[in-house]
């Protein structure tokens, strides 16, 4: 057995945008040799990394088990051949990042690891909404979910965490905009209750629609590809219409008009 | 009436150690005219204003809104004023940071505002610890929460929030830390939820104790005045003795046998 001399970093790229990196992010790029990065990490991003090999491993979501085993194993084959491995991650590694795995991988195998956290992206969301999610009186807490649709032994522990605070963000739920509405309705929540969809967070095409939950799949089938989050509760309701006519609660309203 | 012609950006200045500031941030310090932030922000980050005066305004905790509302102000003025108004926030300022309170009286009054979201303290921490908040077969969801222990409208949100997740991240809970415990624990969560204290999280004074729901407060007794984040749920149990006998798991071990 190679005995590993270098360390690897988990490193949470942000949400989006290149300038949005932790300054600790961006040092770390600049000396690495090596740089494992998830599809979604933008290209001036890893361009940072001047001197390092760069390698592209599998997706954010849809990530099978056996390609997680298949990363885990060059992260420590790395580790015996370089100092400085990063491993880079949409958003911070310890929020859907699946870090966990990847971390106790390197320590069996006697790797050092180190964790650089970043921003995520419904607080990115957030800042491009100009909504907080948490408001005096309105949102005090805040769950942060994705869903499991027919899947896993507790398919709806993402609902009761959902339908037990004021603000919720699902993540990686726009592709299942249908099963989801229907879910959170049947389990209670209002169909008017307040949605926000944003695609692309931080990026110049960045998309924000507001809606409802009984509209949320019409709203869905308007996004594109890119990653999508769902913003949802009363702190998103009250500035669907103050704030953003533009390219938003005019659709909501179109759809709830429609709806009525 | 003035017309504004400032922009005012509500940024987060990160968990703690400076270069866990984005790089957006840190560009918007360097070329800000004025800056006003909380009491817990890092000197250097608050330094990287070199043109900027600088006002310190409130802490994040114990903030009334009759400061809030003097804030408010002060924002509002510096944008007739000045160019480039920076409000520096600790952490992030969408999450518990009443960002909507000066975003609304900022728009109110007619003033451009901007959000740059940043690190939040509970993915700092779990950086830190090297645990991930989500953990495949573990932990699928996680709330954030402030304790309000006999205040408000509903007191008991933040429980019932904790109670209906996986994980929990508790903002500025240390100081109440015995009436948590109780009120987790008669809400029906188990006395041997695992919980790990993380104080002055990303920062060389770092301190993090690994302990059950029960002995939370005692734990609690042993931090310092820095600001301290609870973090709670089955994703903080597998390696309470595994990762870090060092500084925490002895004493959640001691703990136990002394309750015993």
């Amino acid at each position: 057995m190679t005995v590993a001399r270098g360390t690897v970093y988990l490193v949470g790229a942000g949400p989006g945008a290149p300038d949005l990196l932790t300054l600790r992010a961006a040092r770390l790029l600049e000396r690495a040799d090596i740089v494992f990065h998830d599809a979604l990490v933008h290209p001036e991003v890893i361009a940072l990394a001047s001197r390092a090999e760069k390698i592209a491993v599998g997706k954010r979501c849809g990530r099978h088990s056996t390609a997680q085993r298949f990363i885990n194993k060059r992260l420590i084959d790395a580790a015996a051949r370089y100092h400085t491995i990063v491993r880079l991650k949409g958003g911070d590694p310890m929020l859907f990042g699946r870090a966990q795995e990847e971390i106790d991988a390197l320590r069996e195998a006697g790797v050092a690891v180190e964790v650089v956290p970043g921003v995520t992206a419904a607080l990115a969301a957030c800042a491009d909404l100009k909504i907080s999610l948490t408001q005096r009186g309105i949102s005090r807490n805040v769950a942060f979910v994705t869903p499991r649709i027919g899947e896993g032994k507790h398919p709806s522990e993402w609902i009761r965490a959902v339908c037990n605070v004021d603000s919720a963000a699902i993540y990686m739920a726009a592709g299942q905009s249908e099963q989801l509405s229907a879910a959170l309705m049947a389990a209670g929540l209002s169909a008017e209750t307040a949605v926000v969809l944003v695609e692309n967070a931080t990026l110049p095409d960045m998309q924000k629609i507001h809606t409802v939950l009984a509209e949320l799949p019409r709203a869905a089938s308007r996004l594109g590809n890119g990653p999508a989050i769902v913003l949802l509760g009363a702190a998103f309701a009250r500035s669907a219409c103050a704030i953003d006519i533009r390219d938003g609660a005019i659709s909501a309203l179109d759809a709830r008009a429609g709806a009525a």
